[in-house]
């Protein structure tokens, strides 16, 4: 692995969660194991948790981190080969990626996708530029198509959560969002889910298909109520269509999560990746209640990335 | 004391004073004492010495600072219960308190007033969102109605600078400003030089009477010449009217503080907790003169927050 | 030197280049050397390279870098004496700059030019108010005149790449720009250039001079062709004009320096400081190519940081 971008197979992703859960009990076990290396991370998009967990990670292992918020510190980065750079764009990508790369020995990366180039977006083309250029180990904080530190830290989730219950039964269910939301984290989700084993079962309204890049294997069931029986892992996520790219096809009330929709499912724990929209995305009864991992998630933050950086100190 | 909101009794007050005053003489006395624990500094307002003097304060002790600037860096979040969200807000307290209390020992956090719905600001209803849902113990960065690490500071100098006075006479004098300015400062100023058992007058124009909550005890004197006869210490401040709420009702020069106003308190110290407007609060004559303690009372703010982080880690 | 803003005098700035290639070799030799002391970095303007590669420096010696962007996470500072602050500013300088001299024991600071007011700008003014009240040791981080740490970076380059060239030959070209830039690169540059003895020939189209403070001694040629041959280092940039100040009198694009630029300095290496247009400063091909020292000087930064750093902890 010379990058953390995606899932790459079953036995490396076990190995990532099972060093992410030794970490969650003693966090301070390999605290000089990063002396003297640094962790650049790099956001052209906001964040909170991910941004402060990446930081806690690399901190616990002796890993200084220093943040840059290009969108908010620094200046437009030109993308494409070749222009003549006499717009809006300060610097190219080529050269402050490789500046980045020469100051630091891991870098993080966060890149949203535009959602309105859709050849671009589905090849990732602004994270892709970074990897290009940098020369270095390359850890996605949420590119355009995956957020996989998001995708690890729900699997570890699922692995404490799961432990009497070997076969569980994993639902990703759209919810409603007021916002055109990007595919990142429901494509890595099902690609972590397929990816271990887990039977999925997606469940959206029509014309809300994912990229089957992600999908393929998992169950689609467009009626939420039957996708839903016996659930053991809901997981709730707004996603614009892919399809008819970056839209809004529905807003639709009746797919917000509540208790009346686990009522088949009565073992059902809900995830969410956070940040989550109360009473539109999830209602208050399921987050304020016991069915809800979203903490639980939030915290596995901080080790999923302890686990990945700590991966790159080996190599 | 479970969290660092307001003035407790004089007693732990006296102890803090103390305690920062031992770490002004020798800052890095007790630098291994926070190893390993982690405040996160969380902004939802611009600063340059609270947030600049916790950092030192929290890193002489060993304590790893991270700050947010949620104001810039986040995204706006939900304070009410029950909301459909559905607008602007990305996000509700109640989530991203209890995250960053899992990713935190100490928390911190600035959240100013309103001005505009008093009935919130005087319950301080934002900042108590984050206390009452992050599960850990929170610092007062200066809240809707409350500054307590300034007027910490603010003793600490007043105890400095009083040894052979030991009951000074304490002025605070308000001072014009173009804008309408929270009472925190001001009521906090009074709730602490009132509870450490000082005299104190407080002088402003008819219509700027602070919330009684605090001033108990002064004496209320609109006469600004009177009220300053004989001062060993004026704290200068603006404030904007408490009763009719958040409102500017007077800009009178007059009452900027001069060494004329001085005329008849020739030992007078002045005290402001800076950002101060020049000549429109405070004369340059005072500020660049002998008798102003307001970088001693920033130099101070450092020791202030040590005190406090420092007696948290004890708990 | 009590601050460092400028060129010296050579036998400094030899030791200074010499320590900088020292650190190169072994960036921790240092590593305990400023412990417990702090820099504080404040930037009115934004920058990328040259807050990362200041924190790293101060970090490779155990110095604690804090970063304040004023200008965006701080307000408006008032820069002039008297006035009465009842419009925009937050701030006096005198304050603000006191108070940040009583937290760290090292200031750096970005201020760039006005472009707008000649005479304000030649005297450094906004920076000259940071050095005259902070009371400490204050680093340029690039004022309205001269950039000296990217100044000692690029003689460090030059140095490296100069080995068998003894009387290197050092052109310092205009480049077209869409944008109104500073002088402070160009000016210095041409001092610390002129400085260690090189040979500098100046190129610019007619009414672009440089202010002779900086220049004098030079070869200034208003023919590129001319003024490039037998060139060994071809330093790119551009610059608005000094004597129509801040405006931009060309933009013609027979000026980007390109291969065919350089057929007649075949050996030459090309120098630019970051960030670039690519294809209407400098093109593609040189930037790709061999001759481009561009990331060189980059990663140079860290290492003049951390000398002059260095320089002020032993004094």
């Amino acid at each position: 692995m010379n990058h953390f971008t995606k899932f790459e197979n079953k036995e490396l992703s076990q190995k990532l969660i099972d060093l992410a859960l030794a970490y969650k009990k003693e966090p301070r076990k390999d605290q000089h194991k990063g002396d003297g290396k640094r962790i650049g991370c790099i956001f052209l998009n906001p964040s909170l948790r991910t941004r402060v967990s990446t930081q806690l990670a690399a901190s616990n292992l002796g890993v200084e981190p220093i943040v840059l918020n290009m969108d908010k510190e620094g200046w437009a980065l030109e993308m494409r080969e070749g222009e003549i750079m006499n717009k809006g764009t300060v610097e190219h990508i080529k050269d402050a990626a490789a500046v980045l790369g020469s100051y630091f020995d891991i870098l993080a990366i966060r890149a949203f996708p535009s959602l309105t180039n859709r050849e671009e977006d589905i090849n990732d083309f602004v994270f892709g530029q970074f990897v290009r250029y940098s020369g270095k180990p390359v850890i996605s904080l949420e590119s355009a198509i995956r957020h996989p530190l998001q995708s690890l830290a729900d699997q570890i989730t699922i692995q404490e959560y799961c432990k009497k219950n070997e076969n569980p039964k994993v639902v990703l269910t759209w919810a409603p969002h007021i916002k055109a939301i990007p595919h990142a984290v429901a494509n890595s989700f099902a690609e972590w889910t397929l990816g271990m084993g887990h039977s999925l079962t997606i469940t959206h309204p029509e014309g809300y298909e994912l990229d089957p890049l992600f999908t393929k294997g998992a169950t689609i069931e467009t009626n939420q109520s039957k996708a839903l029986e016996d659930a053991d892992f809901v997981y709730v996520k707004n996603w614009s269509s892919f399809n008819d790219y970056g839209k809004i096809l529905s807003t639709d009330p009746s797919w917000m999560l509540t208790e009346q929709s686990l009522s088949k499912a009565p073992h059902a724990k809900v995830m969410h990746c956070l940040p989550v929209r109360r009473n539109l995305e999830l209602s208050d009864e399921i987050l304020d209640g016991d069915r809800a991992l979203v903490q639980k998630q939030a915290e596995n933050r901080i080790y999923a990335a302890q686990s990945v950086i700590s991966h790159f100190l080996d190599s």
